[in-house]
Order: C-alpha cells, then sequence, then structure tokens
C-alpha cells in the first residue's frame, strides 16, 4: 500500500500555462460572417476571461470543489506488476482518472463548465459528442447545477453504444441520435434517407442549432479550448504532489492527446517546473497513428471543427476536413489539436509520438491483466506511451520516474478488445495523400 | 474528505463465524450415490478444513495477501447526498466493491480459490457462471496462480451480455456457451436442438463433466460454501474497522441476499460482536421478491444445486427445481442459500426483507444520481434495503448508523436500467402456487 497514494488535498486552484508561456500564442482570426459571433458571445464570461487571463493559480469556486470531492482526489498507482513484466529499473506510476460516474477524466471541465453556464444564467445546455464520454460527463455536470441538458449523439455511436445513451439518460440528459428531426439541419439529412452521414462536427452543428432557436439554451463544447485544458489541471497538480509525498519526482510524463484537455490536464502542472525553473522532466503526448496531427500534421490557421464557420486557430492539424480512417479511441480522432499545446510542440517544450491501434491494445490487454483496469482505447495509447519510455531506459540503462494518466475505463469499449482478441482488429495504414489531400482545403490566410 | 476512509489495514486473517455459533449447524447428508462423491473429495483439504473448522481468525496466506492488495482495502464512504435527500438524521454509510478487475466482491474468493487450487496440484479450473460476475473473478483468480481456467457460461447470457465473456477472455479464459458441444451432457442437448435449454446448475453440471474427464482438472464453485463466505469477510472486517476509525458503530449492516458469501462476507464480522458481545447490531439480508428463499421459503433439507446429486443440506430453500420469474439481479437467483445464514435465520439472530425490482431499480437510479456510482442489480437491493431503513428511522425518530455492502458496479447492466427508464421494466409477481408447487418436489428426509 506504500506505493499507492490515495487521498491527498484536493487543489483548490487550477494552473494557467498561459501565465508561463515564453512566448505569445498567434491571435485567432474572426471570421467574417455573424452567425457564430452571437454564440461566441454567449460563451460565459468567466469562461471568456480563463481563456486569455495570465493570472497563474486561478481560484476553483467552492460549489466546484464540493463535487470534485465526491472522486477527487484520484489515485496515483505504482505498476509494480508492469514494470516486472518489462524487467525495466524505470519506476512507472499512474493517475487513474476512470473512477468516476462519468468513467474518465472529461468531469473534471464537466462539473466546472456547467457551473459557470448555470451561475450565467442558462437553463438548458446543448451539446455535441461522438463516443459519449463528454456528452456523459456533461450531463452529470447539468444534473449537479440544475440545468436540463440535450445531447446529439453522433448517430453511429448511438446505435453502436447504447450502454453509454443510457448513463445520459441516467443522469436525466435528452439523448438523440444525430442527424435528429429536432433540428432545421437534422431534419434535412432525414429527408434525403441521410441517416449515417453525421459526425461529430455534424452533431455539434445540430446542438448550435438547437441553442440559437431556444430561449436560456446555450451551448457547451468538451476539449480543446483553454479553459477546458485548465479544470484537467487539478489531475496535473494532484499527481504531482501525490508524487512528492512519495519522495518521487516525474522525469516523464505521457498523456493521450485528443483535442487537448486530458494531455494538457495531466501535463502542464509538471511543464511549469520546466518552464519556470528550467526543471528537465520531458511531457510526452501520445496519438494515433490514424490521426497524427502533430507528428504529420501542419502548424497552420485552421477551422476548430468541420463546420468551417468557427475562428480560425493556429493549430497543428490535419485540415478540418480530414477523416481518419476507422479506429477505437473516437475521442482521439479530432483533426488538430488545442492552439496552447500546438504552441508547445512548435516551440520544443513538449514531444509527440504517434502508434497504430494493434500495438495499443497488445499494451492495454497487459495493462489489464497485470494491473487489473481495463483502459479505454484513448487512454491504451498513453499505457502503451508509458511502456515504450520504460523500454526506451532499459536500453539506456537509466532508472527514470515515468508518470501517465489513465484518463477513463474501458467498460463501455469491450467490442474492441474482442475484436483484438479474436485477431480481427485492423491496423490503421494512413497514406500520405490523404493528409496531403486534406490539408489542400485548408483555408487560405 | 474526512466522510472517507479508503486505506486502513488489510486484515491478516478472515473472521471464521463457525468459532462463534450458540447452536450446532445440522450435518449434512451425503448422497446414496457414488460419482460427486469423487468430485467432494477433490477440493482442496485446505477448503475442507475452512468448512469445519473452529478456529475463530484464520490467518490470510501471503500469497493472497500480495493480490488483495492491488484493490483493498476498498473505500467506505458516507452518502451524504442520499441523507439529504431522504432529509434523514440517520448517517449512511457504503462499502464499495466495484472498484476491482471483476468488478463485484466475488474476487476475493476468486483469488482465494484459485490460490488454494493451484498449491492442491490443480493446473485447470472449470466453473459454471450465470450472469458472469464469477466466472470473471475465478478467470483473474486463474490468471493471477497460473491456472488454465474454463468457463461454461450460460448460453442466453453469453449472447446477451458478451462484454462479460470478453472481460474473461481477457483474463485468458476459455468461455463457452452452454450447451456446448465440448461436455457429453452438453452435445446431448445440441443434438436435440435443445440450445437455449441451459441454466446455470447445467452449466455447472458442464463443468463438472469435463473436471472428472480432464487429469489435473478440478472444479470451483463460487458462493454458499462456508470458505466462500470465509474469504469475502475481509469486506466486513474492513468496514468494522473504517468506521471505527471515523468514530462510527454500525447500527444496522445491510447487504443483498444470493447464496450468501456478499451477505455473510459482510455482515459476518459486525454480526460477531452480537454473537460475543449481545451487541444489538442488526444485520438484514435483502432478498429479491421474485426468489424469497427466508422470507417464503421453508427450513429443509435440499439438494444445493438443481442436479439432485449433491449432498443434501438443510437450508432455507424454494425447492431445487424451483425457477425464479425473469429479472436481472441474476447472482440472487439462487434457490436456497448457505446452511450457515440459513441457521443464522432460523434462530432469529439476522433479519431479512424483500422488494420488487421496481422499487430496487428506483432507489439504485436515485443513488447513481446522487453519489456518482451505477449499482449492480443485486447491490441495488442493498441500496433499497438501506434507504427502508434510513426511512423507518425518520418515522421512529431515531438516528442509527446504517451500513451497506455495494457489492459491484451496474456498467455491465444498463440494458436493465435502460428498461426502467423506458418504463418496461416487470414487476415480479410470485404465486403462492408457484412456490408451493417447487416444495412438492423437496426430497423426503
Amino acid at each position: 500500500m506504500s506505493d499507492t497514494s490515495h487521498p491527498g488535498m484536493l487543489p483548490t486552484a487550477w494552473y494557467n500555462i498561459l501565465a508561463d508561456l515564453p512566448f505569445d500564442l498567434p491571435a485567432d482570426i474572426q471570421p467574417s460572417g455573424g452567425s457564430t459571433g452571437s454564440i461566441k458571445l454567449q460563451l460565459p464570461l468567466a469562461l471568456v476571461r480563463q481563456s486569455t487571463s495570465k493570472q497563474r493559480d486561478i481560484p476553483i469556486p467552492e460549489d466546484i470543489l464540493q463535487h470534485y470531492r465526491s472522486w477527487r482526489v484520484t489515485p496515483l498507482k505504482r505498476a509494480r506488476a508492469l514494470e516486472a513484466r518489462l524487467e525495466t529499473k524505470a519506476r512507472i506510476y499512474y493517475k487513474y482518472e476512470g473512477n468516476n460516474a462519468s468513467g474518465s477524466h472529461k468531469l473534471s471541465t464537466g462539473i466546472a463548465q456547467a457551473y459557470y453556464y448555470a451561475a450565467a444564467g442558462a437553463k438548458r445546455l446543448t451539446t455535441g459528442t461522438g463516443a459519449g464520454q463528454w456528452g456523459t460527463a456533461l450531463a452529470i455536470g447539468c444534473k449537479a447545477f440544475g440545468l436540463e441538458c440535450k445531447v446529439y449523439m453522433v448517430g453511429s455511436s448511438f446505435r453502436q453504444k447504447p450502454y453509454r445513451k443510457t448513463m445520459m439518460q441516467l443522469y436525466g440528459a435528452n439523448v438523440v441520435a444525430s442527424p435528429s428531426p429536432d433540428t432545421p439541419a437534422g431534419a434535412r439529412l432525414l429527408k434525403d434517407g441521410r441517416i449515417d452521414s453525421s459526425n461529430i462536427a455534424f452533431a455539434v452543428t445540430e446542438a448550435m442549432e438547437d441553442a440559437l432557436q431556444n430561449e436560456g439554451t446555450l451551448l457547451s463544447v468538451g476539449s480543446g479550448e483553454a479553459y477546458s485544458i485548465l479544470h484537467c489541471t487539478v489531475i496535473g497538480i494532484e499527481a504531482k504532489a501525490q508524487l512528492a509525498a512519495l519522495g518521487e519526482k516525474a522525469d516523464v510524463v505521457v498523456a493521450s492527446l485528443g483535442a487537448g484537455s486530458n494531455f494538457g490536464g495531466m501535463a502542464f502542472p509538471f511543464l511549469q517546473d520546466r518552464l519556470r525553473h528550467d526543471d528537465p522532466v520531458r511531457c510526452v503526448s501520445i496519438e494515433p497513428a490514424a490521426c497524427p496531427k502533430l507528428t504529420r500534421g501542419v502548424y497552420r490557421y485552421d477551422y476548430t471543427d468541420a463546420s468551417g464557420i468557427t475562428a480560425l486557430q493556429k493549430m497543428y492539424t490535419l485540415g478540418s476536413r480530414f477523416k481518419p480512417p476507422g479506429m477505437h479511441a473516437g475521442g482521439l480522432r479530432y483533426h488538430a489539436c488545442s492552439k496552447i499545446i500546438s504552441a508547445l510542440y512548435h516551440h520544443r517544450l513538449i514531444e509527440a509520438r504517434a502508434f497504430g491501434q494493434r500495438e495499443v491494445f497488445a499494451s492495454a490487454v497487459a495493462f489489464a491483466e497485470l494491473e487489473g483496469i481495463v483502459p479505454a482505447p484513448e487512454s491504451a495509447h498513453a499505457v502503451h506511451g508509458a511502456i515504450q519510455e520504460a523500454l526506451r531506459a532499459n536500453e539506456e540503462g537509466t532508472e527514470p520516474v515515468i508518470v501517465f494518466c489513465l484518463s477513463g475505463h474501458g467498460l463501455f469499449d469491450l467490442s474492441a478488445y474482442d475484436e483484438y482478441l479474436g485477431g480481427r482488429m485492423e491496423d490503421t495504414i494512413l497514406p500520405d495523400e490523404d493528409i496531403i489531400n486534406s490539408l489542400e482545403g485548408l483555408p487560405a490566410v
């Protein structure tokens, strides 16, 4: 038990990395049209401030802390059995974020966003969700702060993952398959018989239309925004303190990268020591080979979704029209990543690696066997990345402290494990031409 | 956080209630045939001793402790939000056993049984499983101690709960739908086209045949036996110590009752204080109205399974031919319960209540909302039982400490929640004639 640091102090402030960036972030370019501007304006002022503030420690409101306490501080655990299997002298720790009602790290921003929207006077939130983790987190947040919640869930997921849908309904959300008859855009697709033509970007479009048409309703989005990363920094702050309580200091921090809330939430508090005190800690993001924005994308202005009407941000991107090949880590399919993380990578302050899903699942199966937790496909990327770091240490004869974020459990993703165990999982080859074609669609700015 | 007692000391001995019973248990009656005798003989000596020993504290072998440490001590938590909703002055605590690879309390005996079978020289274990919790726990135990594992899973569950099957496969178990072509009995049913004719008793029969036919193979069974309850007493021992660390003492202990490992594992360490020190603690078992062995059964000699060839034990029973109506708490469908628990009930040392599944699910949904954990349908019975105790305290103007065992999570049972939320859940009316008919089949002894 001495390896496990369960409780500890719940942080009372989030860490805002904007205070410590050694460069200026490229400014966003506002779209010329007006329709999304009105949506932008409806972001609660507190969230707008959190996206631009240079204050290092942003106090967490007591009403949010009270909810955080129901599952935080989350456990940090040493993966002794995994270390033994790898015959490594590296010490591997993982921060486990799956032990909450939503099953993933997303709840730390789901609760916070619901709080700020409720405080700003919203009565009802809409959102789009793909695999369902974000929709579940927001549903729970809405329940906590007395908001109605309407979730537009990508239709194929809605039909393939009925359990995720039921989880959202358990927390009182109204969940519909997108395209849905509830919005003009959805109704048009349905009328054309295109029932399976939705993706996450279209689901968000429906959520936007709904928010614009209904009094007291605002749109909430899950990841990539500075505030959603900020809310997740409780994860890294806790992990750092827990390591310190065990007499350890991280040499390598590993987390999977979708749009950024998981990677940033875990890594930024560690990265702070590098930015401010020249600590040599390495922060390594892991992305899927099927959606390799940092390792194969370009650093350019692009839209943050596929609608082509949002503000342009300078990001590493595969192009907002990029359609990743089929894969199981739905949370990592985003075409770009947060402008903050992109800039950090551009300035060589963080690292990135990409892996194929078969090798990722092999590591996940070993981890489940040895440590007793089935990783979500997204989190499995971090497991695999940490294992690679340990194997590299073996080769180099070093003994680093490796800590990774196990961002969620995979109990709703066992069909993917079944596919892997049955030898039916396809690996994802992404031809250069696919990326080139998608990048050709980038806006000219 | 002061309400939550996470870690604490891992118990180093199980509590054996046989040392403290104020009565003699009625002796078993051995069957006249010989085939099962040979199976009985293959129970490892250590487990035979644990079924008859009068030693109060039975040391837990270090090899088992080492595995227990990977998920135990489990959290004990105060249900503050639930208390507020009930407007009660009762203090409600729950011991949560769902945070492990198997998802339920069963792992505490799955690990222990695998250890003892391996120590006795077995190379391979077989078992039958219904909903799959026990099969998963044994698969994990076998993986931990280097045993092969073959699970005969009731065919209807195999097809309806593919995720549970995949969980077992993740831990290396060979899982087949019962009836299976792998045993003579199974092959006969399949040849007759009776693919859906299996139940848990038949699955165990197949596991028995397999064990008899294959060198180095032994049969393991999950619940009801004295040793399986013994192994689960770590749950109640921990809970008692955790309450004491919070300055509390239980007035009422609530747990759901299938064959007995959950109820006995939670309640016996508390009951010890009543048996030895006249402590007034009340231990309340909760059973489904659709399978009400204690509240509507009889205290008679009966078979422990439906095969009619095992030793006869004196138990509260609905008759070994009893077929409960359809319900979601598969783990509570057993027709009888452990002879120890039966005798304690006969002597009025424990209490029993039965509830219908609709009211049970209503409580489970409220619990999920308020406390953030979706209870397994079995565990939901304990949630509902604890709520009834709190409401009773409100009526009587008392302020008891109520502690219940939340024995597992319900993330693989969301189709049942979906049914409940959609208003499609049937309540289970059990006519007297059904019980009378079944009891008429009791063996005449």
